[in-house]
This record gives structure tokens, sequence and C-alpha cells, in this order.
């Protein structure tokens, strides 16, 4: 029987951040009774089961509709189909109505998840050892752990509490390249990171894209939780903003319809220019790059949440207010249980305009010894902040989610988070 | 308005191969009405569209049956879920019935189409710069595809009418070692062949075992024809010939089911061994892997094949009847063709027992200018054999298809190939 060494798997298998999303995952395992605030996922008591049927069913009557014959509706939804996938117009509407990004349905990829899009963009910008990209730190580990895959070097910036600084950037970029390196693109959630809850002010955005037309770099924009702010108030994307084509825009419906089709999209409306000056769009030559990752993005579940965008409009914001209005109250509870239970001036959080997380900064070591003494005896769970720092940082702090509990029990899980630090203190 | 250089992208985007394959599609997107006998995909007239949706139905019915509350199921649908997805035991009880390869569910991970097992299992076991892995030649373009995304080197192994030979296995791992890099795993599609329908003969399934366990390689058997041969005799998977465990079964249910899912798997029931001792399965270090690709795959997707397998009795082959009886026809269709209208002594092919595919030998160079000529003026497409040669190779041999094809279209694409060779030669 052969036995493989661990060590000699690649370092994605082994690196520390996995051992550390492994060792939550197995905690949370043990421990089922306690109270999630680790959790970044979306709710899933919008929706019944036979929502996914009926959103696929819509999707083919409306193929037919548009006058499409049975063999042509048949390919759509059981044959390989397109590389970058058929919602490319349905999803450039819906940018238009939501987010007033005009861009061509050809500049859209369809990819499996958002992931894939990191997966897809990193591989087709990074073409040499040197090819680096920036980071905001903390960063979401999904975008850390797609670059190291990969192979690509992910130099951070670091994050202040309005977000990133555009001339810190700058510098990062300049001194990348000093050092013989090339910075190619700049990772960023502009709206409610993960994990920070930070967003970036309009001014940060424009100075962004000022920062990457002079350092030549793209912006890879993601915004998975940009629908979910405190109130109606919305900052534009740095896709709207984008006069030069500097942003290649990174989208999810995991958050906006449900995880479970695990449909994403990128857009890359840039030129491509070859040496013999035939010219392309980015997206179709990244398409090479999807087509030897998953071939295409299954068309069944690209059919789901094409039902879903026929039925709602063509707008994730009207179709959104209800699922808006709970991640309202559970973030509004979150931070009316961290100043109720926890008056200490030692201790301290920031006060995000919207999202899923909150960052609470404590006087005591934040790792995996007090996550596990948390879960067994206080049962409440919850992410270490240093998950996110590449090299060290975060040892104090704690990342909180909403999420994915009821509204209630939020109160109660910061209650036993806030007995954990006391008596640990004492 | 940004401009980027082409040059500057990765080589996965600029390879002679994507060129190549865009240029086969560009081809076929010129001249629609020509006869393919390049098209590679599966036939899609065995199923309805609504066929998507009563798999989904039945797969949600089982859950309910098992006791599945109405929670968990909505979960299991519309959440993101387990890594390695939901439906590792009836792909475990799939196997068993069809291939006799009896492993336990939790070795397997359901993947976005067998393209992504490629890319987590070549990420997996190649680790640093001298981690090669070797492949039959003419290789499938998915696998050395996947392998220059992920920068990974591809050692040809050149494959006779016979197969590959276990001595030449042997031999290209000992000079790769030699030569101060580490041979990982040998990729190898054991039934009627993507590109060239070549199949291996039980003993050469044991002696690549053999040489496996000699060298210290793994073996990646990609197997999605196996069930359309052209008898009911069928050889063993080498997964199911595999007590030492030196095998990691790529799986696909686009021939068998229906490409739209994009649902594939693979099984790695390999043993891990940590320094500490620590021991795991290969299927669950990948899965970090897997997460940094797509998260998961799609659960709608999963339930469609889920709600198949429920349906079939977890035997595809009992399922497949028809399509078998379709594919046999059309393949017997082609040799009978080729022997119809080629009396030149000069120009041979190959017999497959099965399959999708034959190669043609011509005296002729069959490169993309006689494609565009055969396209134009002869309205029969088909692909050059020199698109599946690593370093050269297939300049004089011309890959025929039979899978996408009405039965009664293949003569005729044959006959107006063979007049375009006749009027070249003349």
């Amino acid at each position: 029987m052969v036995e493989l060494a661990r060590e000699a798997l690649h370092t994605s298998v082994t690196d520390p951040v996995a051992a550390s999303m492994n060792f939550l995952n197995e905690v949370a395992s043990r421990f089922p009774a306690a109270i999630s605030l680790a959790a970044g996922r979306p709710s899933d008591e919008f929706y019944a089961v036979e929502d996914a049927e009926r959103y696929l069913a819509v999707y083919i009557a409306h193929l037919r509709a548009q006058g499409m014959d049975e063999p042509r509706v048949r390919q759509a939804i059981l044959q390989y189909g397109r590389t970058n996938g058929q919602l490319g117009p349905m999803i450039a509407r819906m940018l238009e109505t939501d987010e007033d990004i005009r861009v061509p349905g050809e500049s859209i990829m369809v990819t499996s998840g958002c992931q894939e899009a990191m997966i897809v963009a990193l591989r087709g910008l990074c073409a040499s050892p040197g090819d680096v990209v920036l980071a905001a730190e903390p960063c979401y580990l999904g975008f850390s752990g797609a670059a190291r895959v990969l192979g690509i070097t992910v130099v951070p910036v670091p994050e202040t509490a309005q977000g990133l600084r555009p001339e810190t950037v700058a510098h990062v970029a300049r001194e990348v390249r000093a050092g013989g390196r090339r910075p190619r693109a700049l990772y960023v959630v502009s709206n409610f990171a993960n994990p920070s809850g930070v967003s970036l002010s309009t001014d940060v955005r424009r100075g962004l894209i000022d920062v990457a037309a002079g350092e030549d770099l793209l912006i890879l924009e993601d915004d998975p939780y940009g629908l979910f702010g405190l109130d109606d108030r919305h900052s534009p994307t740095l896709k709207s903003l984008d006069t030069g084509q500097r942003v290649i825009y990174l989208g999810s419906f995991a958050k906006s319809v449900f995880p479970g089709a695990r449909v994403g999209f990128l857009v890359a409306d840039q030129t491509v220019v070859s040496a013999a000056g035939h010219r392309s769009l980015l997206a179709d030559e990244l398409s090479t790059i999807k087509s030897m990752v998953t071939v295409n993005t299954s068309p069944i579940a690209q059919a789901v949440i094409g039902g879903f965008l026929v039925s709602c409009g063509y707008s994730l914001r009207a179709a959104n207010r209800e699922k808006i209005a709970f991640y309202r109250r559970n973030l509004r509870a979150l931070l009316a249980a961290l100043e109720h239970h926890f008056s200490d001036p030692a201790i301290t959080w920031n006060s995000p305009s919207g999202g899923f997380f909150a960052v609470l900064d404590v006087p005591v070591r934040a790792d995996e010894k007090l996550l596990e003494l948390s879960a067994r005896d206080y049962g409440v769970l919850w992410t270490p902040m240093s998950f996110f720092y590449l090299n060290g940082g975060g040892s104090h702090a704690i990342r909180l989610s909403c999420s994915a509990l009821a509204t209630g029990q939020i109160d109660e899980g910061v209650r036993r988070l806030a007995a954990l630090i006391a008596d640990v203190r004492s």
C-alpha cells in the first residue's frame, strides 16, 4: 500500500492557513451547539428548495419565449456551451440597473463561483515568476488561497480604518518594482470587506483608480456584500467610476441569490493588443484559461441564476429587500450587543456601515487555544483575525460574523464572548 | 484607455495550442454547414430539457425519503455544502456496480467537471518546480492545458498502436529522475483514448501498475469513454486492479449523463502520512485545493446527477444502453466509410474497439492550411493530430470524431475528406 508523505504535497495543502481553517471547522464540528460568530455564509432561510426548480423552469420558458427552438433550448441546458457562459447579456443588464456599470455582455465571463473568477484573472495577468499582485491586508482567504494554488506572490498593503490609502498602494507598487518584480494588479473589496467590514470612501475609490493608471496596475474589485449596507446610500463601485478600464469586476450571486448555484462572474472589458496589432477583449483571452479549469460553468446552474434574473427584472437590489432588512437587523444587533456587553475601554471594535462582519480588538491573544476554550467552556465560536494576515498580524483581534445566525442569538453569542474575555483577563 | 499587451498575459493564453483550438472553432463558425468530424462532444439527443428538472426533483424526493428534514434539504441544495460534495456514497455504489471498484465514499471528491479533477490532482501532487507528470502522447488537450495553467511540465511517453508500453514508462521515469526532476504521476486514458482511440490491454494495465509501484508514481486514470465499447466485453479499469492504491481515478458524467451538469469526480483513496505520523485520506487533503478553485461543486448540479443515479439504480452501464448502441453504430459507420472511400494503400487508419475517435494517417501535411481548404471547398471539418503533441509530431495525421453526428452524415463526411486528400495529392 502506498503511503504519501504529506510534506511532498503542494503548499496549498500544507500551508498553515489551510490548517487553521481545518482547525476552525473541526472545532465547529466538535461543539455543534456553540453559537457561531465565525460562520460568514449567507442565511439560507429566504428560499424554499423548490425555488431552484422554479427558476430553472423560468429560464427555460424565457428561452422558448425568445423563439429558441427545442433542439437549441436542449443544447443550452444540457450541452457544454460557450466557455464564457450564456448569462453575459443578462448580467450586463443587471449591472447597469443596480450599479450603473455599462459594459457589453461579451466582456462578462460566467464562472463557477467568484472563486474561479479570481483563479482565472490571477492566472491570466501573472505570467512570469516576478509578476505579483497587491492586496489589502487583512485579506480574504479565498484570494490569497487562489494565489497560492497558482504560485503567485501576494504583496500586502495595510488597510486602515478608512480602508486602503491610495498613496500607500503607490508606495508598495514602487517598492515592488524597485525590487525587480512587476505589480500586475491590486485586489480590493470595495464594500464591507471580509474580514474587516471596512468600506472605501468615494474619494479613495477615485484615488485608487488614479494610482492604478499611474502605476500601470489593474484593480480586481470584489463586491459580494455591496447590497447589504445599513442604509440605502450606496457608494459607486470602482467599476462604475472606471473611465480608463483599469478595473476587473468580480461578481458573486452567493449572497444575493444563493450559494448552491455556484455561479459568479468577472467583467474584463479591457482591450488586449498583440505584437502583430490584433485587438481583442480581455474576457475572450481569459476564456482559454477558464476552459482549462472547468471547461464552462454548469449551464443548469446558469439557468437557475438566469431564471432568477428574469424573475426580478434584472435588479438584485429590488429582489433583495427582505434579505437587506435581515442583514441590517443582524449587524445592528451585533453592534448593539458589543455596546451592551463590553464596557472595558481596553476592548474596542469597529462599526461597519454594512455587510456581514465586524472586528473586535481584545487585550488577550486571540489564538487557536483561546478559540478551543471559547467553544468548549463558553459555547461561542469566532475567527482569529490572524488567519487573514500573510506575514503575521491580527494576534489580538477577532472577526465576528452575524450573517448566518437568527437575530435573537447574536446578543447571547456576544455575551458569552464577553464572559470569556473577562475571565481570561482576570 | 488601458491597452494590455497580449504577450504579457500567461502562456496558457498565448500558447500555440490555444491558438490552434481557437482557429478550429473559428473555422467551424465560418463554415457552419460543413460536416464536423472534429466535434468530440457527446450527442445531446438522448434527453429532453425537462430531464434536468426531473432529476433535480428525484434527488430532492430521495433526500426527503431518507428522512432529511426540510431545513437540511434546503441547505443541501441551496447552501455551499461540503467542499468534496455530497455524491460520494452514490458514486462509490455506482463504481462498484459498473466497474468493480470498491472505495469508500469519503475517498471521492465531486468536481466541477473532470477538468477540475485534473487541476486539483495535478496541483496536489506537484509541489516543487522539479515535480513533473508523464503523459501518454498524443495527449488529451484538457490535461496538458491544465498542467500549463499550473506551470507543471508534462513529459510525453509515446503511445504505440497497442497503447503505452510499461517499460517505456519506466524508462522515461528513470530519465526524468536522472535529470534531477521528480516524476509524480502518469496520466493515461485507459479506454478508447482521446485523440487516438487506443485502449490498453489488461496485461498492459497490470504492467503499468507494477511500473508505478517500482518507480514510485501515481497513475491518473481518465476513463470518460469506457462505457462505449463496440462490444460488451470490457477491460477492467486500472483502479479495479489497483491493490496498492497507486491509481487516482478521474471520472466524468459528461458522456454517460450530459455535459450541462458539469459534474465529474476523482477517487483518491491513498493514505497520506505527515511528518508527525498523522494519517489522512488524499481526497481530504486535496479538498483544500478544491476549495480555492471553485469552493465546492454546485449542489444543484450535483442534485441533477444524483437524481439520475437514483433513477438508474446506480448503474450507468444499464442507463446507457441506448447511447451505447448509438455510438457503436456511429463508430462502425466511420470505420465502414473509411474502408469504402480510401483505397490508396498510402492512406491508413486505426480501428478502435470503441469510443468517439479514430486516427487517419495521410501522405500530406494535415495542417491548418489544409483544414481551411477542407472546410471552405469540401465542407468537412476534422482535427489535425499535431494539436495533441507537446513537442512536434502528428503532422500527417487526422483525428476523426463520430460522436456528435447523425449516423447518416458520417459516410458523406468521409467521402468529402477522401476527395480533399485525393485532390491535394494529384
